[in-house]
């Protein structure tokens, strides 16, 4: 999979000290002479971190498919082992054993009014090294659809989000009975056949259409870097809002002999057979479409005017696939803390790939690397770390996070008990840092940010991103770019494998890259290669160099920090903030529903439509109560004002606590924990977290506050007050922590 | 020519007292029993119109091409001519002599890298009738472009708009010496090779891309009503945002022996040579441009990668005309007043097409038609107009207003003195009431909107556009929709026949017309048919009715009215509005160039920038200064208390003055000549209106307070200064004209 798109219009704020080197020599964590050695330390990491070791190791981890259950998958999995074993790590493979799907038959044919079958099929490019060997692909086709043989008429559903289900009603379309045909974008793919199946539709096909991937972005491969008519997007449709890894071993580790549910059972696969295809061969199938023209905000970049449906194109799908169980090769690499052993500093990203994974997964596999390397070097030189360092090569992760899920899972009380931290890559390019994680993180990623130097502009890549979103941010972004000291990270939502950490654990996790200045409609195809990658992503791997520089300061601060540097005025800002905004969305809704009865009321729908189109008089809206929000306003008063007294009574101690330092840093960590609740979300207990979710509807897209949001997006009002008073519940509880750590302050 | 694109969104709000059916009687400027009468006028008035008579207008008068100097032309103006006469007007016909250029040469060829020659053809279709009369059209062109025969590398400007020339300019390219590619689209035709010319192109293409006009929008004719890849959009590229009407005889009538500038002196004809070709011809263009991507915004829905140039692609571009002088034929019937045959109440229309001009302009012409055979009956009845009754159907409106425009300089004397209002229509469809003009008549014109009936749904013209604003509006409009009496009008920029009326001579004008449920990308090409009307546009004339009801009414309660209804309170408070937008502008222009300076000074864009793409340093902006906006706030106070003064006083006559009414009325009707500057706008003195004129940079788009606005959008502030004090000079003696009329009602 790949971090969502970067997000640096999250990260929208910063005034740095950067003219001031007292100032920038303060590090969260370290008193002053702890400090200086901990920056003489980076600065020799820094030298280890070789651009053509990231090069080579890319180059030779991308020279065969490796998928999950393929033999290139084991071999990458011994060579990073056997690595970081010769780097001086303990190092060892923990196999988990987990279904991985695929296809023996895909069918896409158009079967009325003309006669059309789908090719499927990934050319051979002689610029494209790998792309040759075909009989090592896997080719494009979505991981845990159903296997199904379905015949109907065709329906185009635009993205295929609960909204355009919504606007086909209106239009007097139903779905039910019918294959629906939904374009790549707006959401995570998996939400398209969930939501089509939740409509009736019985087959979806999903494909990337030349506005969002393809032409119309850039000249298509290998000319340039974007989707070519043949291109098409492979991928997972597990339903992993509800929860990810092994489907068959729900919340429990996938060993070999764990006890599993039927295929049948499992609810995460899906109820449908879907299939993605080319904008190539979804040309004819929209050619073939009538009925109505779909809306303005439908429309995509092929050259045809895009009608809805259904019909009188009518389509041939079937699907047949292997549902075999697969070894998933996880590499763990330590280095085992000097002074707290039992506190685990985690450092991850996957190494499987879709097909040659250059970009996705391998361009921040190879950073991973690297590090790695550096601290071996560090540890030749004497240092030793006082926190245990665990290194972690992810198998398994595209078809669902089944590796990290089910390695978490299976040692979730140990976990819970030692990991301070989680931090995650996946795909990595050049361009502008983007950061998403716990906000109790903000301001020690902040120092971070501000120590690294960007590769192409030699000021900080926190400096960088700065002018990037002073530029180009949107006008309440700039806004507090001026003003705030330090740039917002995003939320987490899902899409890599820090979720089984933080979404299920409550582990305090960040998951960074860089990118923003790369091309592509790699994503996903056979075309995500070396050679694609060396020609229009971080080509130098000067930005890999960047990500390793991030990614060692991150895991050496908190490997040697003397105070773990959690801080919580940047956590209470960003809650109220969310709190500012699930208010706000109850009051538009309400303004909105009592807008829209007003007018249904006064038949102004009908008056204003145009009497040669259909016309459906709109549904009234159910009215929008008043909720109490009284609860969520006091825990957040509470959690201010204990945020504001820890971070006193740290700048009191200069980072020297005269108290129990192990039981304050143990504290600092497990506060995280108390954000989660054991019976999660509602339908979906495995997500613990009540400040970050995946959304049920968006996917990858987080939901923050998810219970109180999401109940009041889908007007579940009496789940939306008790989402408010479970979370306020959680930061009360947290607030508690935080005072606790103020107490050992003293 | 035609009317801007539907402006319903300007017209804004509406409560009317629906209701109480006292209160729907009364009308501006009739007393009770006066309005009774009119009323039943109005009902007999109605009773006359019979859509079949419309229906066969149409058909006889677009059976043939009817551009300015072609057989038909003349026998149209001749048709009506002699209808009007049966009808019981005074009818003849005005002729004016009018250079218009038609194409002796035209060739759009690529030379490199590959050879295409433009086809430059519309073709034949079995299913439109008139469209193999290839030898009568005039082919596909611009007329007034210049004679020239250059070949240079080309690059594509997206719109052509001066925004796009300073994103060229960021882009490090320059058009000097090349010859540009425009979209149609986002400002009028004539501003695209304006600018190309002011930036130092040679040459200027053209074409409708698909994303405004094709397929993107809906199917293609003859399957749907919207552009196929052969149509191209003729239209007139005279500088008329300069002055309109013959270019060698600014000012003054283009009579048989005026005296004429020589052609190489008349300002308004295009400097280099300008085509229009279809997205046919441009994609072989556009697909042989290289250079950097497009940004995304200027990107249409041609299937390619839109690359910006210049070059390679090489192009040949040879136009040469016939300089002819031609006769503009303008029908003018009257009905002489019986009480005030020196007040002229006036209606028009022109008759001239680009080919078979069925909805442009003849939907508008065939009502202008029949609602002077509605007259007619009426006076057989006895009826007489209180005042005279002009009506008017102008030729030569396509090439650039020609005929309108030389009739009114002819006659500019007479009409200053006896003008009271002029009412203009042009195309008209299907669907929703759109109405620009004088303030001064947007409650008049809200009044006769509220008792015409909407054919499709059977509440009032007014009413459904209200229901249409309340359900698409935006948040603005709505919320005014719901608070202010009268629903907006928009205010007129330039495009039809009302422009020498309202912008030269201050005349108050009104351009209404009916649209938005009809599709169309027929516009100036041979496809403006009858068929195509017929199957696309007003299908069954019901709307073309609704205009004459519209008009008919405007026309006769202004000719009948005790004491002409004009009012000012919602004129002041336009007014106040456009002047909060310019002080608005200010303020932005501030900001924006503050923040500038501030990025730039602190290198922020470049830190921002790729570095693998061209960077420029832009440049700093210079500070914006603090205008005395106290003269125009000054003169906005003293206008709205003059409006209320008068409003109260109306109200008290129960509108009937004791005083002078003659003399009152006078006051009233020219009192838009005190928003007139003798000197006009700079550097354009024809223009003298100081409240509305068409942008220099946007064409038919209206810039209000323009002197004011375009100063400051040219960061002229010396000027914009002078502009503040000229418009509330014009301001203050509007006021003491409104004063003077409260007095004479007393």
């Amino acid at each position: 999979m790949r971090y969502n798109l970067p997000k640096i219009l999250l990260f929208s704020g910063a005034v740095f000290c950067a003219l001031n080197p007292a100032f920038s020599q303060s590090i969260l964590g370290f008193d002053a002479a702890g400090a200086q050695k901990e920056v003489a330390l980076e600065k020799r990491f820094d030298q280890q971190l070789k651009a053509e070791n990231l090069r080579a190791h890319m180059k030779r981890m991308s020279a065969h498919p490796h998928h999950v259950g393929s033999p290139f998958d084991r071999e990458n999995a011994e060579y990073a082992r056997d690595l970081l074993k010769s780097y001086g790590f303990e190092a060892r493979i923990d196999t988990s054993y987990v279904l991985f799907p695929t296809p023996k038959t895909r069918v896409v044919e158009l079967v009325e009014p003309t006669k059309f079958k789908a090719s499927l099929s990934e050319p051979i490019l002689k610029e494209d090294a790998t792309s040759g060997q075909t009989k090592e692909q896997l080719p494009t086709y979505h991981a845990f659809s159903a296997d199904g043989d379905v015949t109907a008429e065709l329906v185009f559903v635009n993205y295929g989000i609960p909204e355009d289900y919504e606007a086909l009603k209106k239009m007097g379309i139903d779905v039910k009975g019918k294959i629906v045909l939904a374009k790549y974008g707006n959401s995570w793919r998996g939400i398209k056949p969930k939501v089509a199946s939740e409509n009736g539709a019985i087959g979806c096909i999903i494909y990337s259409d030349p506005k969002e991937d393809g032409f119309f972005q850039g000249d298509v491969y290998p000319k340039g870097a974007f989707k070519s008519d043949a291109g098409a997007q492979r991928g997972s449709v597990l339903d992993m809002p509800m929860y990810p890894g092994d489907p068959l071993t729900p919340g429990y580790g996938a060993t070999k002999n764990a006890k599993r549910l039927a295929r049948t059972e499992a609810p995460t696969i899906m109820k449908i057979p879907v299939l993605p295809i080319s904008y190539g061969d979804a040309l004819p199938l929209l050619k073939a479409l009538g009925g109505q023209v779909a809306p303005a905000a439908w429309r995509g970049a092929l050259p045809l005017t895009y009608h809805v449906g259904p019909g009188p194109a009518k389509v041939h799908l079937k699907l047949e696939f292997n549902w075999d169980v697969q070894p998933a090769y996880n590499v763990i690499a330590t280095i085992k803390g000097s002074e707290y052993p039992d506190e685990w500093v985690i450092r991850g990203n996957h190494h499987d790939g879709w097909v040659y994974g250059a970009n996705d997964p391998l361009s921040g596999a190879v950073a991973v690397l690297e590090e790695a390397r550096a601290l071996g070097e560090l540890m030749k030189t004497g240092w030793k770390p006082k926190r245990t360092i665990v290194y972690a090569l992810w198998d398994a992760e595209e078809p669902g996070l089944l590796g990290s899920t089910e390695w978490v899972e299976e040692r979730q009380q140990e976990l819970k008990d030692k990991a301070v931290v989680y931090f995650n890559s996946d795909s990595n390019a050049r361009g502008f840092l983007y950061a998403g994680g716990s906000h109790t993180l903000e301001k020690f990623l902040n120092q971070v940010a501000r120590d690294v130097t960007d590769p192409q502009r030699n000021v900080s890549v926190a400096d960088r991103l700065r002018a990037k979103v002073l530029v180009d941010g949107s006008p309440k972004a700039k806004q507090e770019a001026r003003s705030r000291s330090d740039l917002r990270i995003g939320a987490l939502g899902s899409g890599s494998d820090y979720t089984p950490f933080i979404q299920h654990l409550g582990i305090a996790s960040m998951n960074i890259g860089f990118g923003g200045e790369d091309d592509g409609g790699e994503y996903h195809s056979i075309y995500d290669s070396y050679d694609h990658y060396t020609r229009f992503k971080d080509t130098d791997f000067s930005y890999g160099v960047a990500l390793a520089e991030t990614m060692g300061r991150c895991v050496l601060r908190m490997a040697d920090a003397q105070i773990l540097p959690f801080e919580f005025q940047n956590f209470a800002n960003t809650v109220q903030q969310y709190a500012a905004e699930v208010k706000q969305n109850v009051e538009s809704m309400r303004t909105q529903s009592e807008d829209h009865n007003r007018l249904l009321r006064d038949n102004q729908y009908q008056l204003a439509a145009d009497p040669k189109e259909p016309f459906t008089q709109p549904e009234p809206m159910d009215e929008v109560p008043f909720l109490n929000f009284a609860p969520l306003d006091n825990a957040l008063a509470s959690l201010d004002k204990s945020a504001t007294e820890y971070s006193q009574a740290l700048q009191k101690s200069g980072q020297l606590p005269v108290g129990n330092v192990e039981k304050l840093n143990e504290v600092l960590y497990k506060s995280e924990r108390y954000l989660t609740h054991p019976e999660g979300l509602p339908r979906r207990s495995w997500f613990q977290h009540q400040i970050y979710a995946p959304g049920f509807y968006t996917g990858y897209g987080v939901k923050t506050l998810p219970m109180i949001r999401e109940a009041i997006e889908q007007k579940n009002w009496t789940e939306a007050q008790q989402g408010i008073e479970r979370v306020s519940e959680a930061l009360t509880q947290f607030a508690a922590q935080v005072d606790k750590a103020t107490l050992l302050m003293k």
